[in-house]
């Protein structure tokens, strides 16, 4: 079940990696490889620090679902950017999913509640820091959008609940649902960054 | 024999690698390091990936001869810039050369061939983007020259070859042959990514 | 003593990292990230090369370390850029610490001396130059001011002076001297590399 749920966000993090570099002038080869830096290079990044085995290596499958989703979004561009919105709905979703279960992740190796919670956000936006970096992009470090906030306050509420339930499930839902439901506010209603957190004055 | 081959291989990266950067305003520092990082780059991060010690901390050699050739690249940079067609062919066989024998690498690490593959075509262009990339330079997956996908077709040739040949080195002379004529066919007529693999339109 | 330096070292490369990219529009989170891997960067290369633990995953003080000068950069900005002076020289003093403590770490683990001063090096701009991508400014391999040569030739002289002296700390205070003594004029002076050394001709 939540490896289902990975892959389907491996998918999703394939496709929104190519569609957010495809109007550069990029050939197939370079597209397809930033969808599955994208999709993979936050988990690849945590486990060399954690000198786990890659998980992608361990099980190739995490490559070939997002080569295909990479393929898709090269050949049909305009269809899904028509449905762009629901994309940035359905990748916040995934970038909730990915930094929570490699919180759990870490938190099963017996590490400490903070590593975790550092590890759950560097899986869920590392692919797509080094896409950006990769294609010559304004990172994500660099802009005002709420996209790593909603992750990091959602991690840290993960472990604290993780230890007032019994399961970890109970946990996990309210977690998501949490860290969703502030990204899915940032889109709708196109938050920023108060002004007391960020530089631009005036 | 293998050996004497990489080393050359080295070297040679290690001069592309400078002369690319030379027009910018750099130091010597900054161009022995990024020559050094262009040759090594990509077997580093294949070597951190699979968990295996880093070649270069193994033998430093590697090392030396990437100083020693990036060391000429800088001093004679005039000198050989004139002779940058037959380094631009050189350097696309260093790169065949690289590729192939990172998959056998991997395949004699009894990994999976797709596998090898992946890690045959990081071996060989990871370096250069590494280096583009410290260097803020638009890099090769950013452009549509025909440079990475011969590397990709090279290594899946010889995976597939190497079961029906008895020895591996025929079905490396092979691969070997393909992938360094389709390079030399791209930098020869000057081939770009056909409009369909790329989103340059009209 | 040498734990509190490298703490001091870590806050430093902190906050001198957070006041580097204050400039842009960036905000509390992108910020404190970017002063934090300035601050761990080198020295996570140097680990994940070596196949070492990461020392901030065994240590996780300096994370919170790195964190509160971060913070501290992020929110008292003007005061602190006031002193930028200060923090400059103090940021040399820090680099030349960590290089050649990384020097002796490797040496320590009985490896050649040439891969000991190449990682007192990296462990010492490493951090820097990854904040430097990933804040989408030039790096300083792409520029001529004196930063990294001081630093090679400090450990450089280090491991010459190790086999000299009979106690580890004579050469190391030496060469601290020597390393920061560098560092001191290349501000002090606004020293630039010398034209041979460099490619800006005219």
């Amino acid at each position: 079940m939540l490896y289902f749920q990975q892959m389907l966000g491996i998918a999703v993090f394939s496709i929104t990696g190519v569609l957010a570099i495809k109007k550069a002038d990029v050939d197939l080869f370079g597209a397809v490889v930033l969808g599955i830096i994208t999709a993979i290079g936050g988990g690849t990044i945590r486990d060399l620090l954690l000198d786990l085995p890659i998980f992608w290596i361990a099980d190739f499958n995490y490559i070939w679902v997002a080569l295909f989703a990479a393929l898709l979004a090269f050949f049909c561009t305009q269809r899904l950017q028509r449905r762009y919105r629901i994309l940035l709905y359905l990748d916040g979703l995934a970038a909730a999913l990915f930094g929570l279960s490699a919180t759990e992740k870490v938190l099963a190796l017996q590490l400490a509640a903070p590593l975790a919670v550092m590890m759950g956000v560097l899986t869920s936006i590392g692919g797509g820091i080094v896409r950006d970096v990769l294609a010559g992009r304004v990172s994500l470090l660099m802009s005002r959008e709420i996209y790593a906030t909603p992750i990091l306050l959602g991690c840290t509420l993960y472990v604290l609940l993780r230890d007032v339930f019994p399961t970890i499930w109970v946990a996990g839902w309210i977690a998501l649902v949490f860290t969703f439901g502030l990204r899915f506010l940032a889109i709708y209603k196109h938050l920023q960054m108060p002004a007391i957190f960020s530089t631009r004055q005036g």
